[in-house]
């Protein structure tokens, strides 16, 4: 009875905590200050427009997870202008991703889970190729939390070339991470659950539920994620949370932490019998005042592998806790409850943990962690046999930051950090070397993750800090019961105080966590090259042809007609219809679709798409350039004639 | 032998028209004006805090089709930030739409078209609901080209609630536009087609392929079109444009231009053996000088469908050609080749025209227009007996404006148009009345439509205009080859010449329309209330109750925990999940996810929404809250158990 009031009275306190929101003021309206400067509205019109320049080109890239959208969304800094949604788990029929074309129908298909299509994801953390701890512009990787997947980005194109699902996980969040020279993209797991897809019933949690953290290989020759080369560490059930590669002293090592290293199972609520009237998991899973910090060797992790000390489960590799702890490249150091993410800091050697509930953000050492490593000064166990650091030896300091810290990022200037305060909603500028606080500035609202320029690289850039506010509420106008979230810009340059320039509302997902590169690193190319493609169809060697129920057409188009205009088939024939862009002009794209067979293809300059369909119904399909290419755009048509 | 030269030189010039692509030149820099005006770096960022201001709301909110991302997007004027994308005809899983939840799928499942399930759509015109021909911001309409179908958006909640397919059309362009009292939303046809779903060779083109024009009945009180109350008028197979219907003096009448009134059908290149090596559609549907505008009398079909003069065909009333001249209905009169749209003026009186290859526009007296039908003096009959009247005698006047004109929009001084140059890339700010071109501005590049604010309906505002670009090309950061389109926002204030004050990117299909509305005529909902929805789970009342194999959860959830959180069931039990969000603040959504099973869901505060499913896979699958709601946002989950 006693037990049950002190959960109770804590499950309010938490409630209350949490649930205080919004509580930050609203900016103060620069109206005044433009008015004591003497500028009239020509001068303010003429200033916006340098400062939002038409025909200029933004000095910074941010790369958005999309949320549930499934997608990445790109948009420039300063500008705040959104630039691209790159699609990715979800088909997206204006880029032609999923409606008909055989190559991206082929990257969707890779992501099946034990045969299930699946048309969406929960994208969470983007991150950027690296070389030597640097952003290359390269590729792009983003993980999905609900449907265990990575996909693979290129960044010539800005577009998917890969999906892999992960076999062992049911349910993950830290990823994708990559190493310093991206050898590796890290993948942990979040929920735990049976590394098979066998009914585990909940009473076997501590046993049998598990979390992992997964190593995927990539060839940068390739493009592509090697399956067949990555391998997973066993970790215990505790809900890992966000990873992050060492760097320069740290480099082959990983993190991760977690929550509900309580190994909490709810039930609350009268809808179930089993674990019937038991407390919710957030009140049970942050009882403990500490989780673990994970610390994970992998580069003894590699050499496991290759050496074959791991067990295949679903046709994957995973060492065991076991051997992890036996070769010493497994432990654990106690961490303020329920954090979302460890940042390792420029050098390599400092490593911020935010408790959400406490107001302190924990700075580790990495070289105070190694001495107790080398020296096996053990902490004790956990019920893993995993080793256990001391916290307040691993520890560089604590600074008190204010309500709710989440997030950290990292400024130019040595030993400057940002962290995100979810409750208070503001960023506080902080010293991590000297353990102060420098200044808070307040945002509006409810700051979920944050990016600064480069900021979790060798060489973070400094001047721009975005926040990622959950909340919008009266920041915008009112667009029905579900808001936009807000990015608010805000200007970090040094020598001043922190300031938010602009609100930039957010219209797709829950963008969770962002990326931001210096522009000119990046090189896509400008168009296609014809000869790229396989199937590409030369001008003049236009052609329908048949065998037996198969049907190849041979399109071309240009600016604006398709070659041939009339295609004539018999009902329950396959078509294969190759479609060639011939355009050599940047952004003449043109579009092909086929009125009522749910096919819309994007085709860039130089671009040659396949659609596969079969004709089951007879009738008129008129087909069109969805692209509005030309004057005589509208009259860029044709028509398939099914016969029955 | 002399023919098919002269049409190659025909098409070459064509070509060459309509390639001369982005000639414009770059918008002057301002950096140059603001140094001449002595401001300094932190003036130019107060002044840009200040037109772009945090925390402040826009004066205008812009409706713009999403193109072939088959939604609507929503942005803010004059900051030009997307607010919202309304999910309409492609499955959205951030907004719940499409994945899982009953609702949302019957509404797509309304969308089928032969049986068939479409998964996106082309939207191309959207329109504010009017009364007494302004804008009331109750509902929004949309059409789907690729897959002729129209739907409705409540705006009290910016969501999708009835998707109409249109029975006789196997393509459609010329929608939505509403009468001045949202009586009916009229459709019009593009590329013909048998109204029946037949196979019809195009032999029988002229005899069997017809357009048409739907007039879809709407119910204000059930926020809902009324299909057995609607019909349609059949039209010629001359490919129908765009539309607009009446005002004022001109109420009761609709009007939709064509294009290829040639008849023309193409076959172009070695591929199709039928029609092989005639012209192309782009040059034979454009050999003839004129097209028709066509004048249907809306009062008197509406009569017409009343006493029953119709045939029912696919079970849809269909008006005839023959019926609908018997009763001095239909009419045409000659326009320019290959316009694109018919845009009537804020009196109802003048109709402009632009034909895309003629540099003029064409402004039409629609009082001229009746004085013609009233004396029955006819300029002869087209081959399907509809009289036409005189262009030459219905005009008031033509003005040459530039290359490409396209498409007007109306100023709130009198008499005042803007034209979008297609070729020009420039927008045209002219005097419909005194017959004047008064400047032109620069855009980037290749605008199709533009959009004033509330520029089509009695009562223009003037102030902003946005130029819908086809082409972004140089202003922005390369994000591959498909670029982002660009929307121009253009200071159109009187007294002082055109000024184009922002670029944005649009990073979501191919906007093809938009409609701008004063953002204090919406009046969106800030929540929903619990007892809206019959399946609301009430606080205590949650609970799992099983029938057999049918399984029916009964979850509430708040921050930060579902209630149940466990719930077991068995393989192949049909699960009815209704989930309802407790939340009263504003914002507060939740999200609900199963993992693998493809389902996703987005409780705004108060909503309940219901998922079926079969949990035709065994094993252990998370579920979880895809918002981050609170600090305990991650521990917001439960698991689905499946027995085998």
């Amino acid at each position: 009875m006693v037990k049950k009031m002190r959960n109770s009275f804590q499950l309010i306190l938490i409630s209350m905590m949490v649930m205080g929101l919004c509580a930050a003021s609203h900016a103060q309206s620069l109206e005044e200050v433009m008015k004591a400067r003497g500028l009239s509205q020509e001068d303010i019109l003429a200033a916006a427009k340098t400062y939002t320049p038409t025909g200029k080109i933004d000095e910074y890239v941010v790369f958005s997870s999309g949320g549930q959208s499934g997608q990445v969304i790109v948009y420039g800094v300063p500008s705040m202008r959104i630039l691209k949604y790159i699609a990715v788990f979800t088909p997206e029929p204006w880029q032609g991703y999923g409606y008909g074309d055989v190559e991206s129908m082929a990257i969707l298909d890779q992501g099946r889970i034990r045969g299930r299509k699946i048309t969406w994801g929960d994208t969470h953390h983007p991150a950027i190729s690296e070389t030597n701890g640097e952003y290359d512009g390269q590729y792009l990787f983003i993980n999905d939390k609900a449907n265990p997947r990575v996909a693979v980005i290129d960044l010539k194109t800005f577009s998917t070339v890969q999906i892999v699902p992960n076999p062992i996980m049911k349910s993950e969040h830290g990823a994708a991470f990559v190493t310093p020279n991206t050898e590796y993209i890290i993948e942990a797991s979040q929920y735990p659950a049976p590394f098979t897809n066998d009914y585990v019933p909940l009473e076997e949690f501590n046993e049998k539920y598990r979390g992992a953290m997964t190593m995927w290989k990539f060839s940068r020759k390739k493009g592509k994620i090697l399956p067949d080369n990555s391998f997973s560490v066993e970790l215990p059930p505790y809900a890992q949370d966000l990873s992050d590669a060492g760097k320069k002293i740290s480099e082959g090592w990983v993190f991760t932490n977690s929550f509900n290293s309580e190994r909490y199972i709810g039930g609350f609520g009268p809808g179930n019998t089993k674990f019937k009237d038991r407390l919710p998991h957030e009140a049970g899973m942050s009882s403990k005042d500490t989780d673990y910090l994970h610390m994970i060797n992998l580069k003894t992790a590699e050499k496991l592998f290759k050496e074959g000390k791991y067990t295949m489960i679903n046709d994957h590799a995973v060492i065991s806790i076991e051997t992890m702890v036996a070769n010493d490249a497994l432990f654990l150091i106690p961490e303020p409850k329920s954090p979302h993410g460890v940042m390792i800091d420029p050098t390599g050697q400092y490593l911020t943990v935010s408790g959400k509930l406490d107001t302190h953000v924990s700075v580790y050492d990495f070289n105070k962690m190694m001495k107790l490593i080398e020296g096996k000064t053990y902490d004790g166990k956990d019920p893993y046999d995993i080793p256990i650091l001391s916290m307040q030896e691993s520890l560089h300091g604590q600074v008190e930051l204010g309500l709710g810290p989440l997030h950290t990022q990292y400024d130019k200037e040595k030993g400057i950090a940002y962290t995100s305060l979810f409750v208070d909603s503001a960023i506080a500028r902080w010293d991590f070397l000297n353990l102060k606080l420098i200044e808070k500035v307040p945002i509006h609202y409810n700051v979920g993750h944050l990016v600064s320029a480069e900021g979790d690289t060798v060489s973070p850039d400094g001047k721009y800090l975005v926040a990622l506010n959950k909340l919008a509420i009266d920041r915008f106008q009112q667009v029905g019961p579900l808001h936009p979230q807000n990015h608010q810009l805000i200007d970090i340059s040094a020598g001043r105080p922190m300031s938010v320039i602009y609100d930039m509302p957010l219209p797709l997902g829950e963008p969770h966590y962002a990326v931001m590169i210096k522009a000119d690193k990046l090189k896509p190319i400008k168009r296609f090259k014809q000869k790229w493609f396989k199937n590409r169809v030369k001008p003049g060697r236009e052609s329908v042809i048949r065998e037996g129920n198969k049907v190849t057409v041979n399109t071309t188009i240009i600016r604006s007609h398709y070659s041939p205009e009339i295609i004539e088939v018999n009902v329950g024939d396959e078509i294969t219809w190759n479609v060639t862009n011939l355009e050599r002009a940047q952004d003449e794209t043109h579009g092909f679709t086929v009125d009522l067979y749910n096919i819309n293809g994007s085709l860039e300059p130089g671009e040659t798409n396949t659609f596969k369909f079969t004709a089951d119904k007879s009738g008129v399909f008129p087909f069109y350039c969805t692209e509005f290419c030309s004057a005589l755009h509208l009259e860029m048509m044709g028509y398939l004639l099914v016969k029955p």
